[in-house]
């Protein structure tokens, strides 16, 4: 059985391509989507398409647009979601995916340090498993297939 | 038509008091509801109402799970969500309340400073409208029964 | 039975106090919710609220996202809906509201005159009653209480 | 990742043949559906299929039925819609098929020029992503893969 | 706690009557609704509204649109939803009430003398009750109350 | 783009068969599905799997459960559901599939006799398309490819 | 905010009378509704309304299928849910009525003894709330007052 | 047709190796999924992953979040319910899925032996169909393709 897993959260580390080679090492059938992983593109995406916009907030609300047709797209394809939480940056993209999953009954994992425990209380109570590392995560996905 | 507003969002300002007492003044049939504002029966509620807890993932665990049946309650009562931004904290259970207001395709009004455009321009590109202060989103409550 | 009705479609004519009127000579327990009827209030609203914008697509915007947060609200609450064409202006958001409202399975009762029966000929093949006059709708309101 | 693009709007310009075109040349593994585009066949359908009918009213009715049917069963199947505005014409259609496909929670891109910017505004908010011409369409389905 | 209950079936009895009078001696706090119990005047409406038809086809067609109105408005309304079949007439209409009731998840009883155990099988199989009296009918009403 | 095509209705002519040549004839990549066509493996198939049943109210109740979790599962996979009433027998159960299939969104076609058309005049209302025969039936299907 | 709280569970101890008797002490504005909780009637009122049955398959569903009309009723009518499961009996509908209000979004609370920990840990883990007594099931009712 | 069939329940018999080799034999084109088979493994689960909790409760949490969300991913997928009963044990998850197959509208078939049939009575009333043995639910499976 194929299933396919929105990877949301943070873009500044590599744990996505983590995730990824240790799916195949296991050789689970798991097809991997998410938002751009490019920070410049995805900031920069709504003027390279609509052309230079008349502020700040034009500019960010042209990009948002794409990248939130992006991530409908691909999310309404996704049979689980993970959303990973780091230390720094406000996140609340993050979140907003995270709350998304789970109001679309998308089986939800969140990934989060210690330190987040109590501001991220809320939303990890309505995920459906928290854990901590990326090795946590592909462990709940492989419990799946065992 | 009378209506209820759900209000997200900071709990650290009286910006609900702000909100309701305009409402009164214009004479605006909305009934508020929101969560908890007192911060430390929120953090505390779970142990209040289930006992000591193990170790602080547990305490917050509890509390989370008693304020999001709330939220849960009120919110499927709402006709109109508005959610609200500072400047200060993580604030992602706004964030949550917010896209899960979207999903739930009940209107959703954003209010924040304009230092957070960019920190929530996907969140504000999926708001039915986001203005900047309390006395706006008014504007808009009010304008639907113009 | 008490009954919610969204009157979308032109606001050039009087049409809805027309309706309105002859539902309360009838003793028809209805009530009757809209867009805006003010054109330029419409048109304003925007601007009114958030303070001047950079460029006519943002100020169109910003309307918009107001009146569409009527309508989203006003609509939820409707039992039955009924969207009138007239002959003049392209009128894209009473097939906006008409469309919607059949996704929604609100029931839809569509007003057009004779010379449009072509290029509507798909929405009235959706909606579940077409007339031709204001009376008309009026008679099928009045036949739920019969 | 195959999608599904449900190509709404215009059927008098060759804008289908020219988006596809340029979707095989950067070779995305999109599959392309649409309203019936030869305009005689789409006005004598019902007639063809269901005989010679008593009078305009009802020869259009039957005609329609038939579109519906085919946009209902290929918009279920589509991933992303796409709706065209040209200057000509009052598409009503088009506003129909853009408008159900936001309800549905399809994502929607609007293409339309810049003069149709204020009378299509509200469906213009409610879309995903608004552009003036076909190949920013195809720009923002090839981010999707990028 | 005041429920709606939807009257579907037969309209050549006062079964309708029996009921309501039973419920009224029982002091439920019911309140029934159902489709146009004049025949004539459900066969006559679509004409009485809309002018004469050019056919025997359109002329039910216009009939039936109004009277599906109706039930599409009443039914939203319904808790619970009550059909009986009697031994004569085709009564495809108390069929697909009964289907639509059941399918959008509305509590369903059916009434039917044991004379059409057979061919209704598949309908009561998918009712919650199927009873063979008015009078039981009520008594699974009230025993909502009890 | 395959499609599923559930064939609701009489069981006692050929119909069915006449869909699927004509079209494999026309290479129209359709799959169908229905009910059980052996009428007396459909009342029979309640005691052959659950065993003697102690009165024919149970046998009927028996066979219909398992017909019923038939339908269910088909239905669910289908993308067009056409509907075929003939002049003999009740056919609640074809009136009861065919608002199932609306209700639930899949386009519905219904086959009909002229000889039926007051009958059956709100499910043909509610129905996509009204047709006389099993060829008119089929050029709809053939027009989505078109 | 009046809400209406489903009480699922146990029929042979007074824990429901106990529930209201302290809401109405703490003038918190609920509805209570439930199950029969008259166990012989429970179990006699299929035969009562239906008459005798021909054995005791058919005696308990004629019974279950008035019960789940009932449940079903006023289930959809509830807010909140709240499930206790006690130390004996198999409380089947207990587990169901919970899985159904967990599946339908209706917030649930669950009381349990600590000895049925490990046997409910599944859908302890889907309840929004897990509770050892009815006095703190009714703090969580009182929390979304204060 | 390829159906996906998730199997609820007991554990500790092969019951689902007897149906799949069945099914095998019989060449059903069937996919069964289903929960975690290895007890000690579906009770362990959540330690393994998220190590060493506090106390029982916190332990079984953690198992049943993880069992949970494998559940869910799998029952989403599933065109099918069989849920199986035995003589031993509390249940309670097999009842839980049950119900919210019912509730998801995935056509359930339960199994279970004539010494429960009175306290499954409800359930067994909510399920499609009810039999005493895995040949029965085999046989039913098989019915679809007939």
């Amino acid at each position: 059985m194929e299933l396919t897993v929105y990877l949301a959260g943070e873009i500044h580390s590599n744990w996505r391509e983590e995730l990824k080679s240790k799916a195949l090492e296991n050789k689970l059938p798991l097809t991997f989507v998410g938002p751009q992983e490019n920070h410049d593109l995805s900031d920069d995406i709504g003027e390279k398409i609509l052309g230079s916009q008349p502020n700040n907030v034009a500019r960010d609300d042209a990009a948002s647009s794409v990248n939130n047709l992006r991530t409908q797209v691909l999310m309404q394809k996704a049979d689980v979601v993970i959303a990973l939480f780091g230390e720094k940056f406000k996140q609340w993209n993050t979140a907003m995916d995270a709350s998304m999953a789970v109001t679309l009954n998308k089986p939800l994992i969140l990934i989060r340090p210690d330190s987040l425990v109590h501001p991220l209380k809320e939303l990890s109570n309505r995920a459906n498993v928290t854990v901590e590392t990326v090795d946590q995560a592909l462990d709940v996905l492989q419990y799946i297939y065992q």
